[in-house]
């Protein structure tokens, strides 16, 4: 298997470069030139997306004792790639649609913050997918984000900052579909533990994450950015608060624990993302904050004793209990919060619900179905899985010098 | 002591909920909604802000060889729920007072800031505290901060930014005071000791508040705001140089120390924010940055080996050298520029200078004093301090998986 | 050898310490109060770019083992000092050639920027120059830098962004030209090796580096700053993507290799800089940043085996094939699609392209000839150069105590 896989390695390259050339070829027809029209995004909002992405998810992902080179590493590979293809994506609804063209602040922003939904989906996967697999399936997510959005847009009028919003559901449950085609790891097996310095590692990211977690949700907003950047902090601060309490509800002795502090803090911002701008009041967003935190660690318990082993899944960083289960209760959350305050106002708000209802089931659906058929084309011979033993092996993929793994992977 | 502990910790999750509904209920009565009044503060601005306090001084503070978990994760937690609180304390003055409501990112931006104090006092106190006299401290801080600042600005009519800054003087001296009350650990103890890789994710947080510590001071500046920028820069950068310099003298065979260069590059921001807006020539500032870095490291030095011996304060990651005395510098400095350039001008100095002593030797004093009683409220019998013998320990709090800790704490 | 050292150390801070009285004796001099005129610099360009130099080279060369307290701490320390130096410059080019002020945060952020030719001279000799070197070193790379762009300014008439740009060129070639005047380090030494940990935090400042280098390239940028930034996000994109491919290419059995990632994913945004602003299509920049990654790997695997052994010359970091040569290729494709661009337009194009070359030679003749001699000076007696035995050692300039040090450091 390993010879196999080393004699594969050897097309990886050109695989990649092949990618790349045909991305330049794409952007040479496509995009004839720079479009500075005006939007509502600047570059400083752009910097901070595209630092949650880069930085704060590649050392999140980073907290397993043996993986922190490919969580970082990769996290970066699959970032670049697919912002290049969501934007070629972007370029050819235009041509072939006849959309009208956004800016290029516009285009590329929406193109990485698009890519956290890639970015959830391999942390289901986390070290347990080799580079080409991890490749196909950016290239395949963007693609079929992309349509479920457009989907949405063109036929059930979902706002476009709304529908880029279902990025946390998608990432997750394509990426849970995905897993579950993938062998788990043998449970006596350490090799997917993690170490205080690598929890530390991952907390560096989620710091990094909580703090720019407002830029991310008010980032394409329409109309009232300020808003949803309140909006967000409050949920960010109580889902913090109650990530802690709930953590020594759960654990045994009444100890912290580190998971989660890292998915429970995130929750809050997770959850009031589609509701952002539209909440008036901090306390909705506290509520929600609260509730989320609370989904989060309860699921993180319900889900990986019952579910998960049922469904035979999976879920190498929790991002089920972590973005799944939190995005859900922000759609419904946003459902509820429209019916409320539009009771008496508007005549169809039936139809409204069943518009906002049917968008994020829809996406749910096309994420567990292109998911569970990426995970079957990522079985495929042709694409190699490496072995069980390999999981969570840096030195599979990374020059590692053994001498110093011995030493340094052994002790810490 | 332990057990008590234990069935103690039970009761932890629940006061902090409790906590969190109050706050939640509090904020449904004070705040009928946002308020988008133009003010001169930017989304960049808090966000810099923000990253300081969550990130830069959780990582600042993570020097402590099996305290990293604690420094970080209760770093986040105490600020997030002294945030809520000082927002509330802002609702609360408006409502009883007939204050006038400023833009909630001017709210916003000063809790943040003013959580400096809190963090700072943390800092004293470091690995001492368990996670509930942590919160106590918190809110008690929070509340008397907010009360000295009104104090100081109704009363003594000192400027609201200038007020906000006597956050560094207020953090220290109440830490201080409180740590008084905490027994000091055995000296012959390595737990409180540190290790180049503690010291290198502290070096993190340094690096991280140095740079965005002009962004600090400039963040609630009225008039001149870029001068804030340039004279913060100014002092930053030389206490950085001095910094190095003094290491070198003060050392026993002439190498540098990194707690040094930690708490004395930072030095010269904390002196330069009273005078900040008002110094015209970056020479004075330069001269204040190389002052403060001094007066740290000389601080450093005789502190550690005179005063606190004799006033048994064991002060755990040097608050007072860092910013008890830079502050104090900076708010004498201030009355000292004042008085040379105001010196033909104004008719009435003496009393300018009057209210200036008055207002930092007020912050000083409620600090003292409150900080004392804060320390003894900690250590009722309710409040079960922990043993000395687990000062220091992220494992009494966090879990740690003692395989793991073994290898790991005892090699690192 | 060791005494001599100590002795001399004794004599290190009051170099400093009059170096620093000197700068804020000229700063009193020369700046006669803040010049807040309008320019297009924003505080957050300037801090990015801050961030960058600080945060992001201090931890990018934190590559070696035993080498990172000194790789963090010294950044900072001959970042401060060349900062002041650079500005002071400015100041006596104002007074003594009479040439127009420009506003303090444009003067702040060129030095800034200038900088990072320091930083890379000091990545060349890393782990093999005391403090007293650096500083040396400092000082004199930012007097000649600053002749240099003044020439290249006055009599090439090069605008002064593009002068600017030579930064990677004059910084790479300059310590170069150092680093031959040192001997090379024990081949069987161990001692400048890494570990994973110390690439992980290379990582770390490598991402920061790759996130605002679009900041970096657009700070100076006079008519279009977006397109400055949109070419350099292409031009790094696809430079990662090619640094992942390149580097399976060239090891042996297939493998990702860490430095290659380090160094090829920042030579897009290396090369991009001198057209950053005048690149009209996204297709163009991509190139670029693939040949950037392609010279950059290629380069590694030429230099490190043929041309550095033939001319004795110890890389530390790499600088000569991630800046040197993607700085070259950047400014020959400059050359290149200005007389594709301007092929009829420019009756005198060849006037124009003989003031490009001549620029970019003259900097590197330069930068060449002002390093060698610099290197020749730092290996006067007086400055002590330290044992070949004591290279790549954070224990001989830093208080790591020895039972630490035995644990860390020969276990990690």
């Amino acid at each position: 298997m390993s010879s196999n896989y080393r004699s594969f390695r050897k097309s990886v390259p050109w695989l990649i470069l092949f990618l790349e050339t045909v991305f330049i070829i794409l952007f040479y027809f496509l995009f004839s030139g720079y479009n500075a029209s005006i939007s509502n995004i600047s570059y400083t909002d752009f910097q901070d997306v595209n630092n949650m992405v880069i930085f704060g998810f590649g050392f999140f992902l980073a907290f397993l004792k043996r993986y922190s080179f490919s969580s970082t590493g990769f996290n970066l590979l699959i970032i670049v790639l697919g912002v290049q293809c969501s934007i070629l994506m972007e370029g050819l609804l235009v041509l072939l649609l006849r959309e009208a063209k956004e800016g290029d602040l516009k285009i590329i922003t929406t193109a990485v913050v698009s890519m956290t939904a890639v970015v959830i989906s391999s942390g289901a996967v986390l070290g347990k997918t080799n580079p080409i697999q991890l490749i196909v399936m950016t290239v395949v997510e963007v693609i079929v984000f992309q349509a479920s959005r457009w989907i949405n847009k063109r036929f059930l009028q979902v706002p476009d900052n709304i529908s880029m919003m279902h990025v946390h559901l998608f990432g997750a449950y394509f990426g849970l579909a995905v897993s579950s085609r993938f062998s788990e790891p043998s449970p006596r097996s350490e090799k997917n533990a993690s170490t205080p310095k690598s929890y530390l590692l991952s907390m560096l990211g989620t710091l990094f994450l909580w703090v720019f977690w407002p830029s991310f949700n008010s980032v394409l907003a329409d109309a009232d950015k300020t808003k949803a950047i309140y909006n967000t902090y409050f949920a960010l601060a109580v889902s913090a608060v109650t990530a802690f309490t709930l953590s020594v509800l759960t654990t045994m002795d009444g100890k912290f624990r580190m998971t989660h502090v890292h998915s429970a803090a995130l929750a809050g911002g997770v959850t009031v993302c589609y509701a952002a701008e539209s909440i008036d009041y901090p306390w909705i967003a506290m509520i929600l904050g609260l509730l989320a935190s609370l989904i989060t660690i309860l699921g993180s318990f319900c889900l990986q004793r019952c579910l998960n082993p049922a469904l035979k899944i999976h879920d190498a960083s929790g991002v089920h209990f972590t973005f799944g289960l939190p995005g859900l209760l922000g759609a419904v959350a946003q459902v509820v919060l429209l019916v409320i305050k539009k009771w008496t106002v508007l005549p169809s708000l039936g139809y409204v619900v069943m518009i906002y209802i049917g968008a994020f089931c829809l996406t749910i659906s096309v994420a567990l179905i292109t998911g569970f058929i990426t995970g079957l084309i990522l079985n495929f011979k042709l694409l190699k899985i490496i072995p069980v033993s390999k999981y969570f092996e840096d030195h599979f993929y990374w020059e590692v010098s053994f001498r110093v793994k011995l030493t340094m992977w052994e002790y810490i």
